[in-house]
């Protein structure tokens, strides 16, 4: 007997997962009040105006293991030729380490081969708290591109990562 | 028998200066035509919701010399504590070389100093036609932090300089 491994499907976000992602957001425990919302609004966004909208919106979903795992939003930086932002990516935290986050990250890079991107950019925070996010852009290929000291707050930089998808 | 030397003053955009505005904008031989949309994008959005925008709109009025010759718009920095970013920046290339794009620059330094913001950002690109712009902004006393190889396009850098309001 042999054992089949299903890898969790990603599929374009629904209606029926915006409360479930939500929760997801708030679970990770890595985002302010004020950034759920700002989550919230880009999967507005996407549920209203779909691949109008500059906010693509996948959710990684796992139907025998709990369903809605993760989630990750990105879409063309505007006023660019073939740039593309990675807006926001979450995994519920009960399943961290099983390779969702990795599974979503690539299905985003290679979305934006396919719509004819060669950057994806990823911004993130120089608190300590983001050292796993950071190490976690650092062994996908994700190189330092910036940083901006004091951005967020006094002591608090904003880092910006690329990674060149024409490689 | 003196001169009487009036400056020029600087007043919030209101709907009767959108067009002169959108012609300094064009005229400056600087913007694509996305770029001018967007431009116009943020305008409008400071017409319709004011101070309740992100998009804090002026203009530089010389009424005894044309009237509108300039525009800056600027506004906090979503998710930042206290980081402003100076938007759009335009003087008529008639009148260029006359300060007004410093007296421009100044108020929404002060403005934004005012509003309790630390940090004032500019975003410009590494193309020669940008150079002057990038001289008077080092000029000015803002420090290029980041550099995004190729993020307009391939060969087109993203230029972010800072200036620390609390100095």
């Amino acid at each position: 007997m042999g054992v089949a491994i299903v890898a969790a499907a990603i599929r374009p976000l629904a209606h029926a997962d915006r409360e479930r992602v939500r929760e997801i957001i708030v679970a990770t425990d890595t985002f302010t009040a004020s950034e759920v919302a700002t989550a919230m609004e880009l999967i507005d966004e996407w549920l209203a105006a779909s691949e109008a909208s500059d906010y693509l919106t996948y959710v990684l979903d796992d139907p025998d293991n709990g369903g809605v795992r993760g989630y990750v939003c990105f879409g063309p930086t505007p006023l660019t030729d073939s740039t593309y932002d990675l807006y926001w990516i979450a995994v519920d935290p009960a399943v961290q380490g099983r390779g969702y986050g990795r599974q979503l990250t690539q299905f985003a890079e290679g979305e934006v081969r396919r719509r004819g991107g060669r950057t994806l950019l990823i911004e993130t925070s120089s608190l300590d708290k983001y050292a796993p996010t950071v190490h976690f852009y650092e062994s996908s290929n994700y190189s330092l591109v910036a940083r901006i000291p004091n951005f967020y707050r006094e002591g608090d930089d904003k880092l910006i990562y690329a990674k060149d998808l024409a490689k």
